[in-house]
């Protein structure tokens, strides 16, 4: 189990590579929502997405611990980034190995912090196989998108900024965040146990990555019936780890359409001036569709990152 | 003469009723650029634009003075939002004059602020037209866009804050904000020699609106060649007011395509995950164009609003 101590201890170790970053109101859309909210903008964050934290927590535990001399890992989105991001400020290389299809700009990104992509075809299966040809090559340590309790130790570490900054005075009543793999939700869900537990934790989730809300119920990793959102940073599925933490821990988890993401990034770009990601639209999706259930609430919710196509808008 | 008093009271004035908006940095566009860059976000501002501060500072005063029961203005943009908005504050009716090809959008952002809009055909002259018939009927007084004194007093507590919070421990070398018909520009340039008169201020115009270069060059108000640009808010002319301080306290005026704004617009975009509109993204044009003058600099730039139509991006 990830202790207080734990979250604590990466907390350290990351502070000195990322940003604190703000914590935002916006008048009109707590009018919208009958509910008073505190946005922190993971998008303002270092790769522009909370990511960045859970990859330095391992990698800079790699490093101290001499676990390894590279680092590996497989993703199509934000945690490439974050590990290419990690590893080269630790100073050891990084095979990221991406599914071939991964969008040109983002492949860039992984480029430009120094990364090496092995590219892959875009089945799960290909992308572990791809994984365990670099560790074999090269004795890389993975460090996994969410199923690591040193990733979800350093995902915790932005709910615990929320916490301080803005739920001291008065506590949350609900702390939100999005939910795909589940590193971010656990984590989130563990800081708040800690630090204010009388404040429920609620997550979102889209309708076509619908794998968590099964899971909850359940009590096993389900499969989402089917994957089709424009949330693209959230259609993994929970591990047994990231279950065990949310069942624990967090109270609901919400669906939402596609149409309803889209509605709630377009009102958090016109009204905030902010640029934020579909998946990050999710918990306000969910407040501005059950209105009753927040009213008069005062809500938390992680933002969780900003890298968008501006090409293809979903709006 | 606009004194220094005059803008302290301002400020004292406004406080009350507007953000004290983000100083932000980025370490990707200082690295582009090969300076230092402060942009100080009025974005983020009260209607999404830095003219919340004019319309507030003049509207105040028309209360304070008993000059009148009610506020007119013409514009078909950031101003009429600034003055329904202000309006509001004080409780005054507001009758605003808008071109009928305004977009709906803007319209109806005006509505939303209590305010009457009173459609005319989209030019000058029908536009002063429609201010004369609501003056006649109603007792309005007029807060015109920039060729107010109260008005460039207001736009001057942007830069004031900016160098409040940026510019104290080492003074900022130059000061940039963009053109149209001068308020902000006059009002920059103003705060900067009273609070930082070392600091040169440099102004971006669109080429597609370049009447404010040819003004500083020949000392005479003049029309723009063209007016075509993306940057919607730049379109207007001096007026002998803002032109004098212009002359008086600014150093350079450099022009930019739209190609190159939009450049600047989508690096903001992309990296700081913020949203500008076209205008604000001027100076960064001109830095980016320009990087030996500005090679090394300390640089404050004001960006001025967030007000986009999300359905029409030059980019």
């Amino acid at each position: 189990m990830i202790s207080f101590d734990t979250i604590q201890e990466a907390h350290d170790r990351v502070r000195p590579y990322i940003h604190r970053t703000a914590v935002l109101t916006n008048q009109t859309i707590n009018d919208r929502a009958g509910a008073e909210l505190f946005f922190k903008c993971e998008n303002f964050q270092k790769i522009g997405a909370f990511k960045a934290r859970g990859g330095l927590n391992a990698i800079l535990q790699v490093v101290q611990n001499e676990e390894g001399n590279a680092i590996t890992t497989h993703s199509s989105g934000n945690h490439a980034q974050a590990v290419a991001f990690a590893a080269r400020q630790v100073g050891l290389p990084a095979y990221i190995v991406m599914p071939r299809t991964a969008p040109k700009v983002k492949k860039d990104a992984v480029r430009g912090y120094g990364a090496e992509i092995i590219e892959c075809e875009p089945t799960l299966e290909a992308r572990e196989n791809g994984v365990r040809e670099v560790i074999e090559r090269t004795g890389a340590v993975l460090v996994h998108p969410f199923d690591d309790d040193r990733v979800i130790a350093g995902q915790a570490t932005a709910a615990k900024e929320l916490i301080e900054d803005a739920g001291t005075d008065v506590p949350f009543d609900i702390i939100m965040a999005p939910v795909g793999g589940g590193g971010l939700l656990s984590g989130t869900a563990l800081t708040t146990h800690y630090l204010s537990p009388k404040t429920r934790v609620i997550a979102g989730e889209p309708e076509g990555a619908a794998d968590a809300v099964l899971s909850f119920q359940s009590g096993r990793v389900e499969k989402a019936p089917f994957i089709k959102t424009i949330a693209d940073g959230l259609m993994t599925t929970l591990s047994e780890r990231t279950l065990a933490i949310i069942q624990a821990h967090v109270s609901d988890i919400m669906t939402v359409s596609d149409d309803e993401i889209a509605a709630a990034m377009r009102l958090v770009w016109e009204r905030m001036k902010i640029i934020i990601e579909p998946s990050s639209a999710v918990p306000l999706a969910a407040v501005l569709k059950h209105k009753e259930q927040f009213s008069g609430q005062k809500i938390g919710i992680i933002i969780t990152g900003g890298n968008v196509d501006l090409g293809k808008l979903p709006f």
